[in-house]
């Protein structure tokens, strides 16, 4: 019997996911009826974005997962009404965009790309900058994608290290945790990364405080959530020279606003948010696999934890 | 009893290169006395670079080998009084810096890191660019830098196809060859890389034929050779928009004179040769291992085959 599959992922995403998720659903030799509308105690699973005006997951009383098309949750994972089990996104496209975002930013900062894109002057200066091995890199959040992005630059041979708020264990990473970790994450790092899951104990989690922690003039990467970072204090720590450039990929408020002094900063790069997009193909074949481990009574894959918000 | 070798390097390197050499040769156990100046006769190795103002080797009659310091050595392979064997650098650290400038101006382009880093009007265009997956590069040249930045540019899953003169076999690299090899290769690839040694049948590779067999708006990197490009071809395509966009780290004439059209075309990037730079304590250590090659009888690495120039 073909299970109900309800998209509730809010304006255009129909369009996009519509024929993918099909294609994918069939692959796992899933039967599914893909539907924009049905009504709820017929749902068996919905996949789901913020952007939808369903909130109340009550009705769903058959719905065995909510399916989450993007890789942050912390938009629903408070939701009381939902109890369903709740996946998140984790789209090996979105990993490839992502490691390809923070690498080649890492890179720009690194080889000082700038210096050489924008020389109105004419400057030859055939000074070398140091080798990716003479520099540090603190990746702040190692689960998946911080991970990914940690191991290619490592493969780069940048200097990594990694730091999450518990205790976590990767081969050839050498990890940090905790508040004290990250003082010792942050003192070493040229380069910081921020790939945090934003959680009530990692909001503004790089403050005036932390980033006094900092080797003045590092360089901040931040695709992961605009929350993770005190945008006031970054402002000082830019104009002390504490922290040298950051280049921003989220915000509190999207798009940035008109206005904000992030736009015309020198020292800030502004990203409309492009780190890491969930693709229409890669990303159905992971709702698909869900929803076929679902029917087989195998567990989901990307599961949030609701006691860690991820 | 101690060899002697000679410094003949030109101006400067005695001061970067003594000290490392010194600590490198007492390494790899070679009793060596290092000096600027000898009896030629006397001489056993000579460290080279093109700047010195030795260019007559006849006298050395007991001179084992010519150890550059330099990657390419066109300057000297032509050289009819040099008769000893004569071995290019192939640097470690040299080819790490050549995989990171290859690697991050590719990225450079590949992500759009200019339409962000310089956003007077404050855009915000979430488009997201497509995956490296999607883009395809042709390394034209696939020696050891070549090889290196190719299997880089792979470990981030963009689509690297090779060409070499004469045929050549990498495992996991497509590799073309011969002028309808190098037809194929540029008429697939989004981004061409230039990694070939100056050689007669290298000079102006990239000209106007060229130029017209590359997928429209593609962009070369060259951090190999000034000569590999004729110049005015492609100031010509970039007119055309047949090229989009060129980044040079070689020129015919070093530093790029003032004036040059270049320095001030929107389409250019001028980097100052320092894509791969010879490091002293890295390359010592492959000088040093020559030489205890030599006196133990064993083959030299990296020895120049005149025939073909490299």
């Amino acid at each position: 019997m073909a299970v109900t599959v309800l998209m509730a992922a809010g304006p255009g995403n129909w369009e996009r996911y519509g024929a993918p998720l099909r294609t994918a659903l069939a692959r796992a030799g899933v039967a599914a009826d893909l539907v924009q509308d049905a009504p709820a105690g017929m749902v068996d699973y919905i996949v789901y974005a913020p952007s939808s005006p369903l909130q109340d997951f009550t009705p769903y009383t058959r719905c065995k997962a909510v399916l989450s098309l993007w890789a942050g949750v912390e938009r629903i994972v408070g939701n009381a009404t939902l109890t369903q089990p709740l996946c998140r996104m984790v789209d090996p496209a979105l990993t490839e965009g992502m490691v390809e975002w923070v690498t080649g930013h890492a890179l720009r900062h690194h080889l000082g790309l700038d210096r050489y894109s924008q020389n109105p002057g004419h400057v030859w200066d055939p000074t070398c900058p140091p080798l990716a091995r003479d520099r540090k890199v603190a990746m702040l959040g190692i689960g998946a994608l911080g991970e990914a992005c940690a191991r290619m630059l490592q493969t780069l041979r940048f200097t990594v290290a990694g730091w999450s708020r518990s205790p976590k264990s990767l081969p050839g990473i050498p990890c940090h945790h905790g508040p004290e970790g990250l003082r010792a994450a942050l003192a070493d790092a040229d380069i910081v990364v921020t790939l945090l899951p934003r959680t009530p104990e990692t909001e503004n989690i790089l403050n005036a405080e932390t980033f006094g922690w900092m080797k003045p003039g590092a360089v901040i990467l931040n695709p992961g959530r605009g929350a993770l970072i005190d945008d006031e204090a970054l402002l000082q720590a830019l104009r002390t020279g504490q922290v040298g450039h950051a280049t921003l990929d989220v915000f509190r408020v999207e798009p940035l606003p008109a206005g904000h002094p992030f736009w015309d900063h020198p020292q800030v790069t502004v990203t409309p948010h492009i780190a890491a997009d969930t693709r229409p193909d890669t990303s159905s074949e992971v709702i698909a696999e869900n929803i076929r481990r679902g029917e087989a009574g195998e567990p989901f894959i990307n599961q949030v934890d609701r006691t860690r918000g991820y």
